[in-house]
């Protein structure tokens, strides 16, 4: 006879983040999870890609942390609806958090929303929230060896934004061995060098931002990364 | 009539981190839980004090990745008894893990151990693996805002040393603003500047670790954290 086995509480968050993904389809969203270790320019990122994409798209943004609403104060000084999720202390965004939030944000207009999780390249990894891509930021002065020790993170990105690429002549990092790092974690995902201070490589990170936008709703089926 | 409450994880976890303790205790070893971000320099800092620490006393380090036995290898390199704690993926040190590592380490002979936790502003707090201090490492290009965002992590050091202050010319951190908000979340810690590529402040980092050292066994009490 055969056992059946039931995982409830991964098999629960499955279903809510298919139901945010449904509520997202509907209204012709491409959900990005940015993640990323604290302070590693997540935020950053945000502040210098949304001008530019507010130029062609509704953008929305989610913002995860511990605590405080620091960063939500950030996005809503470049003009972009934003919600601040405060965990309380936990490490991660829940499935459920981002659904319940999402009840209370108007998509209308929306082409692209971020969700930037707390700060932490390990438990975000494990929780499908309901995104359609996965963005990994990894700043040079965190180390060339990221990949290889956060192994778990690094192989769920649809592509990895190696950040403030303007402190690489004060650091020790070497771009080349990280990539060979993350590449023996992640075949597949784009890897982007780029300066939020400078504007290096923001034009690319752009881009591969608006490759991921589904066409309009009716208009046939969007990319999506395997699984999502 | 009273409700005797147990929380079976919480207590079995204290009780294995005190079993640690005792161990420790018993050899006259005083142990630091160092944690931090990913990258924020905890391995560089070892590297830093361990050469002039082993002038005076003896050392030993666990080294705590989710994956890489890459830590241990460039501790090994300093002369210091090292064993790599590899979590697979987990998020933080486990009691237990700690304790049984403990069982295989030759403690004769060492007053200082060193226990560098993964890389994590989160999870590791929640965790007692049985050390006397906690050092909780920032460093400065992680930005200001950090001890505000993640406080659980902060309220529980007994030392906050800001790091990679060489960096300092190239970032927008504030040491006297990222000092008031670790303040906000701890009135008591020691907070210390330090770089460990040019060696500002090791001088005051290793007086602070020395000033914790316990008297040789039999020569009165520790000095001790509250609690710890």
């Amino acid at each position: 006879m055969k056992v059946e086995v039931m995982h409830d509480a991964f098999e629960k968050n499955r279903a809510v983040a298919d139901q945010t993904r449904a509520l997202l389809n509907g209204h012709g969203v491409r959900a990005f999870n940015l993640m990323g270790a604290p302070g590693c320019g997540k935020t950053a990122l945000l502040e210098a890609v949304l001008p530019e994409l507010l130029k062609r798209h509704g953008c929305a943004v989610l913002e995860g942390d511990p605590a405080t609403t620091l960063d939500a104060e950030r996005i809503a000084a470049v003009g972009v609806p934003v919600m601040q999720l405060v965990t309380d202390g936990c490490c991660h965004l829940e499935p459920n958090f981002v659904r319940n939030a999402l009840q209370r944000l108007d998509l209308s207009g929306v082409r692209l929303l971020f969700i930037e999780n707390v700060g932490n390249l390990v438990c975000p990894a494990n929780f499908d929230i309901g995104e359609h891509h996965r963005l990994v930021v990894l700043s040079v002065t965190e180390g060339t060896d990221k990949a290889a020790k956060y192994p778990g993170m690094f192989s769920t990105a649809d592509a990895v934004v190696i950040s403030k690429t303007d402190l690489l002549p004060y650091c020790d990092f070497d771009p080349a061995a990280a990539t060979r790092f993350i590449r023996r974690a992640n075949q597949r995902a784009a890897v982007l060098e780029v300066s939020a201070r400078t504007r290096r490589g923001m034009g690319a990170l752009v881009e591969w931002i608006e490759g991921q936008l589904a066409p309009p709703p009716g208009q046939g089926p969007a990319p999506a990364s395997a699984g999502r």
